[in-house]
């Protein structure tokens, strides 16, 4: 594949926090290869005042490029939105367009408010996010073994095989209290899992990766270490994964996975359908 | 407002992870308010088999609720499309719709190609954010004062008015490189800022939060307290409030937003403009 060859500048914009928006922005074009796209963002865009200076930015960005910028929208308010629509540009209606389809499925109208859907910092529901999130950092690395009882998941493997940022993510994301808990030597030596996670073994999901992308991983870490080496790193590769399928976890490899993907995978498999923040 | 008195289900399917087709879901449907919507999500649908096994659990769910469901879509492959596309729902084509107007705009055709936007898990991209992840981590809660001259941003405030949660959303999201520093009973009896923030001042950046909400919060945590006692918080935060206007450090009031509010106001504040993941 060679490299993109054109730039393009897009706007990004919403009355709210411009979450959904640039989400979408990122999926449908990363199917543009060709093209480097720099997002600009433009979030609580909630008066005329800040539709009519974002207009001119627009514009002054089409001038620029020679060419009209693609907007991104999720502008609930239809005056601010005609005012940016007005600007030289290609307007992608995200809600506007699909809004009319629910309408009529559901025989209903919709509210037409804005940004509800990263609101309400008092709920149930975020205080649920709130305290899983607290939960998976009090149980990062296996640091505090008490309350595991609690956890929905209990990420298990190597060093530095991802189980932290996936605990973050499933907890930030959907409100999983996502439990982590490595797996060392003295376990391979022992040949058997840590006690403590015995009685959760129900709980227990594996994360593994390649031995050569673990020990680029531990060398930043710790440069040259036996910890970092190649032959370490296959050995308790090798372990962890004969140990996960001794003991029937469910596993995967995370070695070419993003976050998201891994995260996904995770509440496929333990069968968690939760409402995604 | 009355109790939803409608509940639908609908489904969220993708040939990738499905995180965008969730969030946009979330976003717009956030706007009927009078219906209690469950979302199946149903992500990974990249096989015929899989896909003719997704269509006849929609038929099933239409029959059940005597109603053709919503499917929020952002498969790519056509086939599969075509298949789901054929039970009986309301299919939300979120990629089609844009991806041909965004073809015209950009005057060439989109690769067509499954979920590139989460993938990559050995791009450089995705490196700095698990950099920032560990940094935010390493960085939480002032418990490491070394490498704060590689932060993008260090937020303050009282205990519990909401750091953590922000400083782990924006390095997760955004990777950025954010940490966290409490102010603290003392740095008001002193009345001035921890020593080892002052090197960094054009970094900081406040959060308070409301003496009633913040002594709901600590009292979740430590009942009964002195610390959770509205007047320890009216205290704290009228201090922590008045060192932030004195030092001319730009805050805002964390009470009723979300996670993503926060972040998004704090990035819009320093002026970074991340791409979001």
């Amino acid at each position: 594949m060679s490299a993109p060859l054109i730039e393009r500048t897009v706007f990004v914009v919403s009355d709210s926090t411009g979450i959904t928006a640039e989400t979408f922005s990122n999926s449908v074009l990363s199917q543009f290869e060709q093209v480097k796209f720099e997002a600009i963002r433009i979030p609580f865009l909630d008066t005329l005042e800040k539709a009519a200076a974002a207009a001119v930015r627009i514009n002054r960005c089409a001038d620029e490029q020679g060419a009209p910028p693609l907007v991104f929208s999720t502008l609930v308010n239809q005056d601010i939105a005609h005012e940016i629509r007005s600007a030289n540009c290609t307007f992608l209606d995200l809600f506007g367009t699909f809004v009319q389809h629910i309408e009529t499925a559901l025989g209903m109208k919709s509210s037409h408010s804005v940004g509800r859907s990263h609101m309400g910092g008092l709920t149930k529901q975020y205080h649920d996010r709130i305290e899983a999130i607290n939960f998976s950092l009090a149980h990062d690395d296996g640091q505090f073994i008490h309350g595991l009882e609690e956890a929905d998941v209990i990420l298990v493997g190597v060093s530095r095989c991802g189980k932290t940022p996936t605990s973050l993510y499933l907890a930030m994301q959907y409100a999983v209290k996502a439990a982590n808990f490595p797996l060392i030597p003295e376990d391979f030596d022992r040949g058997s899992l840590p006690a403590t996670l015995l009685p959760f073994r129900k709980k227990l999901f594996g994360l593994s990766i390649l031995p050569s992308r673990l020990a680029e991983v531990r060398n930043e870490r710790r440069p040259n270490s036996q910890y970092a080496s190649i032959k370490q790193c296959r050995h308790e590769v090798a372990e962890a994964e004969r140990l996960m399928r001794m003991e029937n976890i469910p596993w995967l490899s995370t070695t070419t996975k993003s976050i998201e993907e891994i995260s996904s995978k995770v509440l496929a498999e333990i069968g968690l359908n939760r409402r995604m923040y």
